[in-house]
């Protein structure tokens, strides 16, 4: 009798054809993928936070969320850091530091440096969405989470690229994480906070530094550690132990993030992650997602460079 | 004995673990975003219009659609405008007017301006989509829908770039639709229209105007604000009122959508959106998704020059 | 009661609001694509063999697939060739066989010839993933399954370019299919072989061929019409009945496949598919997906041109 209730509710459910229900509910459960893709259907929430709330899951993977306006996606969630429900929204990747604003440049400019763009490509304020969380070392990723989800707090990891996913925690070179809940000041998320503060040529200027800086927790790695991953010709010219956001440089050329650190002086090109589209002073040298991270590659003295490894790893962004 | 049931049906279907359907039902209606994702995913069908009629709803949003062959995607449904059921399939968006068939130029080219590339990008007649509804006016967008749904009619929107999507309906410029059932002529689709129609190089010419008009209905805007929307030295070289689709320039270059109007000259560079890959005079002027729309930029005459919010508009094509 | 005890599964399980559950089960029904969407998420597996196993079905077309880690997308599998079970992981389209590592030749390199980049976009081994199946004889495409699948044979099919899918198999020029499960000896699948053997510039060299060479059995064609496909210049530089990975030129610039054959020479520029990043001689004429394939572009003899059907038909790749 139970078997014949399953099978006339999966007829009227309409969930399976007459033929599929004569099987057994030995049967059914003998196709471990469709158990596996229906177990991970039925977990899903607006972001990792809400997912290991109501479900109390502490395994980090690849999660399905829902926007507020009913976009479905998959990403990967840290359910294990500083208590877990760490949403992976967006990743910056390098794809050629020698590339200035061409072709990957996604989060300053693909179209080269131009004062008739000074947002640049805008990613950073917009609905764009590219890549994948698998993929997220592998070239840039950016999900509807970015733009919808309501959080507190960011967490960045800088993963060498081309990392397998399961390795990406423990081969990071970087980890940290916010928890003042900065971000209930700007709307709930990093959209918000570059459409308040643009990342755009102009809009700002700096004197003995600029940004929203907020002070980070390691996860992963130190003040010191965090120091050496830039140039040693430049780290007079921050303060490790934090995160600051949207700065500009002595010219007013704006970049994103500075990771790891609070700017104190006005050359974010060398510390500093992302940017707008135009870029006055540098000759096209500072133009790009690692702005002028390898300035060596056109004749700038070494001491300024980024360490290779920070060059070669994608800064992988989460909210919480 | 009912808990049991659905405890029971819950397992065989293996629709969850045992540890889930211990939860009362009570607790499953907890998970909101659970049951917001199941109510989104229990409406489906080939096109918003199929939605509209089978379940009756009355909200714009997004909306889970299936293609002829079981692709699954979302998109943006207009359940409200001349009775609703309209699907967002594509937009066009000008990342750069001055890139004259550069990156983001898919509509026409991205390859720069080539007479061995006729076609340019092809994107009007085949099956490549990029893109997402909710970024349909931060970039440009196109979905299975474009090819496979038989649809009737065909409305467009011009809509403020980088606006929120729950404010398009309202801050549109221009906004119409046809009532003719012209797409049972063309296969049913503009995929079909422009196979049939090749937004090609030389495929035909121009002697006072070409292409396919279809009378307009308006829902947002008049033949006036049409007419004002595109320069006024062109304003007698067309007629407001209708949609014309896949026409020439004097020199054999196709342009694919002339938005709101029926061409009656042969400068369609200056009123109609999206072409091919080549086009014989303007020195690379006219190139791209929205021709020549800036001819000022070149040091042409102002007057040519399209409204500057026309410029800074993605135009969302919907079927129904 | 059995309606009841539908009625109540339903609610509890969140599977729709109280009104939908007033409809009949003939209601129910109704919704044909409701059903169909049903039918096609019943079926899910992690490659095409597996769910032909699961389910003996033996229609080719779209269907729900899912990687190791979760991440779930849609793809074409070929249910009827040589037992059916084959997943369609990628393909390689050549969008401008003028343009020299230009956009779209992801796998080779898009950002030019150039020696710091001697992997060029890496796309052989790692995760970035493009396209669509219903869009791969129109543009490049990648699914996760081209790294996760753990897979004994490879497929491939030469289609003609911007072809109907439900012609692909018919209108074919070439297609064959490996049986010696030599994916064992490799990580199962492409992704690992190539990480095993990259395709990058002075990895290694060639005398008299070289490369990892697998028999072919042919589902359409055979040796002599494989040999056709290419130009009659290069025609003793290889041995028909074979597909080959990872060999290099002269000039230790890779290539990736080697479709049909097993080179004998070393020249692969003018019968294999893919690359690195960097072509030391051929002043750029050799870069690009489908490298010297049309060598006459640039002055070269003709007879080291491929069959023009060849340079216009994607190369489409299937695991099982």
């Amino acid at each position: 009798m139970l078997r014949e209730t399953v099978l006339l509710s999966c007829l009227a459910l309409g969930l399976c054809a007459a033929a599929d229900c004569n099987t057994t509910t030995h049967d059914l459960h003998k196709n471990l993928n469709l158990k596996r893709h229906h177990a991970k259907m039925r977990i899903i929430g607006q972001s990792c936070k809400e997912i290991k709330d109501t479900y109390n899951v502490d395994e980090d993977g690849i999660y399905y969320l829902i926007t507020e306006s009913g976009v479905v996606y998959q990403t990967f969630c840290d359910m294990t850091t500083a208590g877990g429900g760490w949403t992976l929204v967006a990743s910056v990747h390098e794809n050629d530091i020698l590339g200035k604003c061409t072709r990957g440049d996604r989060w300053s400019s693909q179209n080269g440096d131009d004062p008739s763009k000074p947002e640049g490509d805008k990613t950073w304020a917009n609905r764009v969405i590219f890549g994948t969380a698998e993929g997220a070392t592998d070239d840039d990723y950016k999900n509807p989470g970015y733009y919808d989800i309501k959080a507190k707090d960011v967490s960045i990891w800088h993963v060498p690229n081309n990392e397998e996913p399961g390795l990406w925690s423990n081969s990071s070179i970087l980890r940290y994480h916010t928890d003042t809940h900065f971000l209930d000041k700007y709307g709930g998320n990093l959209y918000h906070l570059f459409k308040l503060h643009p990342v755009k040529y102009g809009m700002g200027e700096c004197k003995g530094g600029s940004g929203i800086p907020i002070p980070v927790i390691y996860d992963e790695g130190d003040k010191e550690s965090t120091s050496e991953l830039y140039g040693s010709a430049v780290r007079d010219e921050f303060e490790p132990g934090f995160v600051t956001f949207r700065v500009f440089n002595s010219d007013k050329a704006p970049m994103a993030i500075c990771s790891g650190i609070k700017p104190t002086g006005c050359q974010p090109q060398y510390y500093c992650i992302g940017g707008g589209g135009y870029y006055p002073t540098g000759t096209l040298v500072l133009c790009g997602d690692f702005n002028a991270f390898d300035w060596t590659i056109f004749g700038g003295a070494g001491q300024h460079k980024a360490a290779q490894k920070m060059i070669d790893a994608s800064m992988l962004l989460f909210y919480r």
